[in-house]
C-alpha cells in the first residue's frame, strides 16, 4: 500500500456567496464539506488511481469525527488516523459567485502533546512495514518538532520506504538534509527556499540541499523535474481554466503512483501533469475529472532539460 | 421559567485575523464557538440574570451536538431542544483586528421535516405549561411555515403566556397579526415593515398592524418603547463604545425579565438599555459586563413620548 502523513488534517469547508461582501453579513447559499490537509488529498486520488492508500496523521474533536466520517463514507483511504485531544481545524473557502474568486480562512489546528506524537510514532513506524511509498505533506500543527518530517524520512529509510515531501518554509529546509527520494515544491515554495525565482537553477539547487529528486510545479506551465537519470519538463496540451485547488496534490499523487509502478520519469510527469490539469478542470475543488485525465494523457508535451548549468 | 424559542440555532464560530485579505489567504489566529441564535443568546442573559429558563427549537449533525455541549456547560439554561436529522447552521465572524472590522458569513440552516415540525409542537405546548412568558426569536429555517410566528403566538395565548417576538420580514409581519404582547424590532426593521424611517411613526404603525405594544431598539439611541399605557424612550447616559453583537438581544432579555417581574414600562426600559449598553461594553461579542450594567442602571435617561400623533 501507499502511506500518506497529514499531520495538520482539517475538515475543508467551501462556502458559496452570491457576491462577497467584506464587513458586512454575508448570506451562504451553498456549503460543502470534505476531508482536507495535502496528505488526505493525495490519499484520495491514489485510491481514484486504483491504489490501495492508508492516510494517517491526527484527528480530533467534533470536526475530526466529520472528517472520519466523510473519509470512510466517501473514498476507499484506510483511514488510519490517531485521534488527539485537540479539535482538527477547518479551512473555509468563500467563493464569490460573481467573480469566481476565493478567499480561504485557515485555522491553526491542535496543539499536539508529546504523548500523542510518541503514539503517532508507534503507528507509522507500524505502517512502515506495510508500505511501499510514503508521502509527507503539508504544514505542521503546534507541539510537533520542526524538523519533524527529517525524522519520519529516516524511519521510513531504515525501513526501506522511499518518500515523497510536500511541504514548505523551515519544516521542507529541516525535511530536505535527510534526504527525501523526492521533494515537490511549488514554484513560490521553491523561491522562498532557494532565493531564485528561476525553477530550473532553483530546483538544481533545491537538489543540493538533499533531495534526491525535485519536481517542481509550475502552475499552468506543468511540471518540472530535476533528477539523477535527467531533467524534464512537462506541459499541458492546452491552457486549462478551472479551479486550481487541489492540482498540487494530484501531481503528488501522480508522481507517488509512478514511483510505486517504477515508471520512467518521463511517464510520471505525464501523470502528474494530466492529473493536475483534470483536477483543475473538475467541478467539485480538490477532485479529478477521469474524463480530463484520459483525454490529456497522450497529449502531454515532455520536453529534456539540462540537469546541470 | 422562561421559554425562549430558537428555530435557526446557531453554532456561532468568531475567528481573528490580524488583517482581512479578500481572495487571499487568512491564517486565523483565534477560534472561539459559542451557542447562537437569537433566542439562545437571549437565554443566557436571562439565566445570567437570575431567571429560570428553559431553550427550545431546533439541533442537529455535529454542530448541533458542539451547541448543546456549549450550552449545558458554560450557561445556566436548561436545554430542550428537539432533534433533527439535519445539521445546525454555523455562522462565522471574521474579526479584522486592524479596523475591529467583522464580515459575517452564516450558512443557511437545515431543512426541518413535517415530522419534525410536529415534535417541535408536541415540545413547545408542553413547554408552555410551565412558562411565564415566551420569546420568539429570529430567522427561521428552510421547511418550517413562514406564518410560524402567528401559530405559536396564538398557542402560547391558547395557554395564558405572554409573547415576545423578535424577528425580521414576512415572518414578522405574519406573526404581528396573532397579535403579541411585545414585538422588539430595531431600527431598520421597523422601516422595512412599515416603509417609515421616523422610529415613533414607524412603532405606531407597527402597533396598529397587531403587535398590543412594540419596543423599538435604536442603536446608540436607546430603545423607544409604544404601548397602550404610553410611549416612552430610554437612551443611555453616554455614547457606549464597543461591539454591539448581541445588544438587541440582551435589550429583549431586559424586557422579558421586566415582563415577568411586572415593572412599570419605563423601568423596563431602563433594564434593557442598560443591558445592551453593558453588551457593547463587553470583551466578548454577546456577553455582558455585569459592572457597566449595575453603574449604567441609575443613570438610563427615559422620557416621555406623544402616544399618538
Amino acid at each position: 500500500m501507499i502511506l500518506t502523513v497529514t499531520l495538520n488534517a482539517a475538515l475543508d469547508i467551501t462556502y458559496r456567496v452570491p457576491r462577497l461582501h467584506p464587513h458586512a453579513t454575508n448570506r451562504v447559499t451553498e456549503v460543502a464539506e470534505r476531508p482536507g490537509g495535502k496528505g488526505l488529498n493525495v490519499a484520495r486520488v491514489l485510491a481514484a488511481l486504483g491504489h490501495r492508500t492508508v492516510a494517517t496523521g491526527f484527528a480530533g474533536g467534533g470536526t475530526g469525527e466529520a472528517l472520519r466520517a466523510l473519509l470512510t463514507q466517501e473514498t476507499d483511504v484506510t483511514d488510519a488516523l490517531v485521534p488527539v485531544g485537540g479539535t482538527t481545524r477547518r479551512t473555509i473557502a468563500v467563493v464569490d459567485a460573481a467573480t469566481g474568486d476565493t478567499t480561504q480562512l485557515n485555522e491553526p489546528g491542535p496543539t499536539v502533546s508529546p504523548a500523542e506524537w510518541a503514539a503517532f510514532l508507534g503507528t507509522y513506524r507500524e505502517l512502515l512495514g506495510e508500505a511501499r511509498a510514503v508521502a509527507l505533506c503539508g504544514s505542521l500543527p503546534p507541539g510537533v518538532p520542526v524538523d519533524v518530517y527529517a525524522r519520519l524520512t529516516r524511519a521510513a529509510h531504515a525501513a526501506g520506504v522511499p518518500v515523497l515531501l510536500d511541504t514548505s518554509g523551515e519544516p521542507l529546509r529541516r525535511g530536505l538534509a535527510a534526504r527525501p527520494d523526492l521533494a515537490k515544491p511549488n514554484a513560490d515554495e521553491l523561491a522562498a527556499l532557494t532565493g531564485s525565482t528561476e525553477p530550473l537553477r532553483a530546483a538544481r539547487d533545491a537538489r543540493r540541499r538533499g533531495a534526491h529528486a525535485v519536481a517542481a510545479s509550475l502552475g499552468p506551465d506543468g511540471m518540472l523535474a530535476v533528477t539523477a537519470d535527467g531533467a524534464w519538463q512537462a506541459a499541458p496540451p492546452r491552457p486549462i481554466a478551472g479551479n486550481p485547488t487541489g492540482a498540487g496534490d494530484s501531481a503528488v499523487a501522480g508522481l507517488l503512483s509512478g514511483l510505486v509502478e517504477e515508471l520512467p520519469w518521463p511517464d510520471r510527469l505525464t501523470r502528474a501533469v494530466a492529473l493536475s490539469a483534470a483536477t483543475v478542470r473538475a467541478p467539485a475543488a480538490g477532485e479529478f475529472d477521469p474524463a480530463t485525465y484520459e483525454e490529456l494523457l497522450p497529449h502531454v508535451v515532455v520536453t529534456d532539460r539540462p540537469t546541470a548549468a
